[in-house]
């Protein structure tokens, strides 16, 4: 499966990089703000840029065979729980999607119908895995259409931080040792079970020489909330609309995008650092500079909704700033 | 000269502390916004803190005799055609201000009429470092009494990085070649001009013995503006308001307020890492931790504006999220 998606628009990034040359601050002061002001003009195809609005969070929701083999502090229990939590608004999602007046919307791909144990058996067929795939792009392609200007893939799911490691691992050739994290903070048992299990799926995963087909890596080491995360990854790209990466589990999915549509990569920014080892792993092999490190490990599209205020930062600075000309402003000696 | 601040509230903190561990998430997986919902509750006085609304920067402008010694790339005039831009509403600070809805005053210390050249003479006299601190004391008197609840001091001035370097080693102990950035963005022979003129005022505050006397280092080193902003730090924390430290200038009075007032970093966190090497050192001195890091190196408030909407994140999911007991959703197994 090869998807093709558009390049960055060239013109208004060279126009965005020309303007932020003659607002009143020394070349380079806003640091990173004025890379990111350039990438949005790009996925906008504008300069400058407009400040996204329109911020939408879809939090793919599924439980993982995997949770039995007590990779988890959680009981499975608790996914369905927090889904119910999205609904009435009281999870760290919804408050800090208020913050920046981003809708969220939960997508429920496999709560309660657990994906296959991946240490053992095949988390779907290959169609369902397609199917998970081909739902995760419809939800990307409705998202658009309703006008969303930034989209952020959220994940709850006890348990999926598991294929997540496996498929970094396996994609970007990392022992499991230094590929796997505490998720929900499990203790040291936890963490070498957990170990445990990334072994025996990446075994799984060399055997059936899955790393090569994107898809039957999906099936094989992921689950129907991870297949459906990648369809909407890249569609959204194929729909020109820019996304902020997430936790560990969007970004094992960025990985797996980048495979089905290279360059993928172009229309994301990483919107943290998660304490998840994996990550770092994905975001290096994407060449992804997270913006914000705090330390979080929460998912849900936490980390990328925060990112979203340094967007706009971005934007705006570049949109609204006077120019050295403009101003009357004398420039360097 | 000595000053005493109140201690944060430690019921209020050991009550965000609490509510933090019965949120409906894994405890810790918030990062560091766990501990900044703490410092909120600390400094506000209650649990849950309510997120920052009226949010504060005063912009401290002045001029620098040091800026005729080819310290900057810019000449000194930009300063007074910067301030005048501030007016307009043009500049970065103006635009980042807008985003998060927070007010921006200038205070004009010394526009035009440059403080002594510190490399070869002091700054101020010892009076009129004591009235320009007394006047940025004042200034936070203001903002409080007009309902701040979140104070930044900005600073603009050409050539005030290097009073910053010199105030910033000489309370360290570092070397001057350790201590001097790039500020504006000189090239390597404006660094070496910097550095020079860094080490002269370093040596002059030796011979005056001034490391230990804050107000005599601020009239020796420093200039109306860095004094004006020590005092508007130190009466802030006086007034029980918090503080986001931006860039180098904003650190190094920081660094000088805390020999005024012991315990003054508490009220205070550090907004960004900016790419000053004297702000790090000071940073370190005061045992902060900087909430962003983009490379940012403009000064005017900026970066610390940038780190307004986590502060904000930190209080709302600590006030808004639901509970383990109140949802319904199970803990670790």
């Amino acid at each position: 499966m090869q998807v093709i998606v558009p390049d960055l628009d060239a013109a208004a990034m060279e126009a965005a990089a020309e303007r932020q040359g003659r607002l009143t601050k020394p070349a380079g002061a806003l640091g990173r703000l004025e890379g990111l002001s350039v990438w949005l003009a790009g996925v906008q195809g504008v300069s400058p840029p407009r400040p996204p609005e329109r911020v939408r969070v879809v939090v793919f929701a599924g439980d993982h065979g995997v949770a039995g083999s007590g990779v988890s502090a959680y009981p499975s229990e608790v996914t369905a729980q927090m889904v119910a939590g999205f609904g009435a608004g009281g999870a760290a999602v919804n408050a800090l999607a208020r913050l920046v007046g981003a809708g969220v919307r939960v997508e429920d791909m496999a709560v309660g119908r657990p994906s296959g144990s991946i240490d053992r058996e095949d988390a779907l067929t290959d169609a369902e895995a397609r199917a998970a795939y081909d739902r995760g792009a419809a939800v990307a392609d409705e998202e658009v259409d309703g006008g969303a200007d930034l989209l952020i893939a959220g994940d709850m799911g006890i348990g999926n931080t598991t294929p997540s490691a496996v498929i970094v691992a396996s994609l970007t050739g990392t022992e499991p040792v230094l590929a796997v994290g505490r998720g929900t903070g499990i203790d040291d048992e936890g963490w070498m079970r957990k170990t445990a299990a990334v072994r025996d799926a990446m075994r799984r995963v060399r055997v059936a020489d899955a790393a090569i087909d994107p898809l039957r890596l999906l099936a094989v080491a992921g689950g129907a909330d991870l297949a459906a995360i990648t369809g909407f990854l890249v569609q959204a790209a194929v729909r020109r609309t820019p996304v902020v990466l997430d936790g560990v589990v969007s970004c094992a999915c960025a990985l797996v995008g980048d495979r089905i549509a290279p360059g993928l990569a172009a229309w994301q920014v990483a919107g943290h650092a998660s304490t998840e080892p994996a990550q770092a792993l994905a975001l290096a092999a994407l060449q992804h500079e997270p913006l914000l490190d705090l330390r979080m490990r929460l998912g849900e599209g936490t980390g990328a909704l925060l990112a979203v205020p340094l967007l706009r930062a971005a934007a705006a600075t570049l949109a609204e700033m006077a120019t050295f000309d403009g101003a009357g402003v004398s420039g360097p000696a």
